[in-house]
């Protein structure tokens, strides 16, 4: 026979005394424990039960007994739908999770954090968590500085669930430095790129800046660059154009953007790690962490995606891009840039 | 030994003398006939011919004698180097292209068109057209209104080149018909979607509406609706929700948005063709054309992102999406709505 929780309006939680501490949080992670054999629900929890049937009912202040629709119909807040929906799916899934909040945890994980998912097997009292989880509708804008290291949950608009990991990120990489760079190669721009004519082959195979101009005999190959490329390569005097006529005509052709890539474009030279486009796959860059040479060049490992520390992604846009990612077997970075500082996050799908 | 050609400024074009006609016209496919053996060259042409070498050089009305680099530099317009690198491209795949005006060509194609590219074997005389060709800068935006059926090429940031082919289309499909919904069955508005308490199996089985809420024994199975599939479901009295309240969720979440999806997503059941969500591919839906049973989904073939017909693309997000429905085996379609009137536009990659 089942039990039937009270709900203390007050608190904003759900009593159910009997057995229940055994029966719910002992055995299978529920609620936290009160004084005796009763223990205290979040209403999501009470929800699931009542969904499962194994709560028969909750009794409200009024004497209304509730069963699952009329409880879930009174649940006010615009996220408990959402919320159920990812409680009831990481149960089913055979995880325990709690609400992320005292007393369900101690030390609850800070942030904008839902629940805490505690390892396969573990539950509430065994003091590891494996996940600090949110949850978001797929109409919840995520602004780029609510970004945490953890799990987002996106519910989409017909109640499937996407799980990212979402973690700080520290890129590095071995390739050729750019200690044998060429000295003042002629070079034209051409509205939004620049020829750099016959430098050394090194600039092309060992670096990978550029891109050949194919069709042609020749000895050294002449490259078509990058307004990016040769803004970086000019500033090294490289090639002999005036930084400043580059970097005008990239901020006339991308505006704000420009100083924004170039910065990113920078650090990840300066990491050793080669940038190249990744208009492809619709990102800013494709990166490659070990460049020795183009001709044995491996797999590019990462998409980076820029945006200015102030972004506010849309959880579509995330979709997009780490499916994306995904399907060509590359991780799915955002670069987040303010006056040159870059932070770093990678996003990547989870199945919990 | 190679030939000269010399710039008439005024006409915008380069004539070359001697055998040319022979040499380049006719078996090569440049330029258009003058009289005698005398040829005229767009300087797209003239330039490519320069670069490989095959002629020496283009004296302008100055008399200086301009190689490909000196050509290159002086060519003013911002879309030289873009529509030269395409030109080189097909050229160097085994294609004869045109400018696509006259006298190159009879009948240019209309709309913004460069080239006019022929069939394999096929030049500038045999009559016959195999793609229209539009070639822009991956910076170049581009209007929803000017799409017109044929193929777009576009030149990254580092000069590589993709090609779309755009096509006009128009989905059809043979999905269970609406003709058995149920009447009036119980809902619940929870936020921003919907259950439908324990429908006729038919309902999910048969015509795909909603999603089954797992983990729980049910006779029936209880469904969470889409906002658009509720209203759309309320529209024809299937379920006990009012229309107007639907809509005016919808429109609280999505604002302006809602309304073009509900347009696209009617248009498409009444073209029997099933729409789902295409969160998890970052697009508005994906589509079954052939439903009999949800049991027996075949896949779905189509990723639709709707669109407002002023919507302006950004070249990096067609590459995005239509790189990511290549991706999963699906076309990538864009429905533009203006005021309830739909207009649909296939892009898909092409490798000429």
């Amino acid at each position: 026979m089942g039990l039937e929780g009270r709900f203390d309006e007050d608190a904003g939680v759900i009593r159910v005394g009997s057995d229940a501490r055994q029966r719910y949080h002992d055995s299978r992670g529920y609620g936290y424990p009160l004084e005796g054999n009763e223990i205290a629900l979040a209403p999501v929890e009470a929800a699931h039960l009542l969904y499962r049937g194994d709560l028969d009912a909750v009794v409200d202040s009024s004497g209304n007994r509730l069963n699952f629709r009329s409880f879930a119909a009174r649940e006010p807040g615009e996220r408990f739908g959402v919320r159920f929906l990812v409680y009831a799916d990481l149960r089913s899934r055979g995880f325990y999770l709690s609400p992320a909040a005292e007393p369900w945890i101690d030390a609850p994980p800070e942030g904008p954090t839902d629940f805490a998912v505690f390892p396969r097997g573990k539950g509430p009292g065994d003091g590891e968590i494996e996940h600090a989880l949110r949850v978001i509708s797929e109409r919840t804008d995520v602004p780029a500085t609510d970004l945490e290291d953890g799990v987002l949950a996106v519910v989409d608009e017909e109640s499937e669930i996407t799980y990212f990991d979402v973690s700080p990120r520290d890129p590095t990489g071995s390739s050729n430095p750019d200690s044998s760079l060429p000295n003042n190669c002629e070079a034209d721009l051409l509205t939004d790129r620049v020829i750099v004519w016959e430098p050394p082959r090194d600039l092309y195979e060992a670096t990978f800046y550029g891109q050949p101009l194919e069709g042609r005999e020749y000895e050294e190959p002449t490259l078509q660059c990058s307004l990016l490329e040769a803004t970086y390569l000019a500033e090294r005097d490289a090639i002999d154009l005036e930084v400043e006529t580059l970097r005008a005509r990239g901020e006339a052709v991308e505006g704000e953007r420009f100083g924004r890539r170039l910065a990113v474009y920078t650090e990840l030279r300066e990491r050793e790690i080669v940038p190249k486009t990744g208009y492809k796959f619709g990102a800013d860059f494709r990166t490659y962490a070990d460049v020795e040479s183009v001709e044995n060049l491996g797999h590019s490992e990462l998409l980076i995606r820029v945006h200015p520390d102030d972004h506010v992604f849309e959880p579509r846009d995330l979709a997009l891009d780490v499916r994306l990612a995904h399907g060509v077997r590359k991780t799915m970075v955002f670069a987040l840039v303010d006056d040159g500082e870059i932070e770093w996050w990678s996003l990547e799908r989870l199945t919990p």
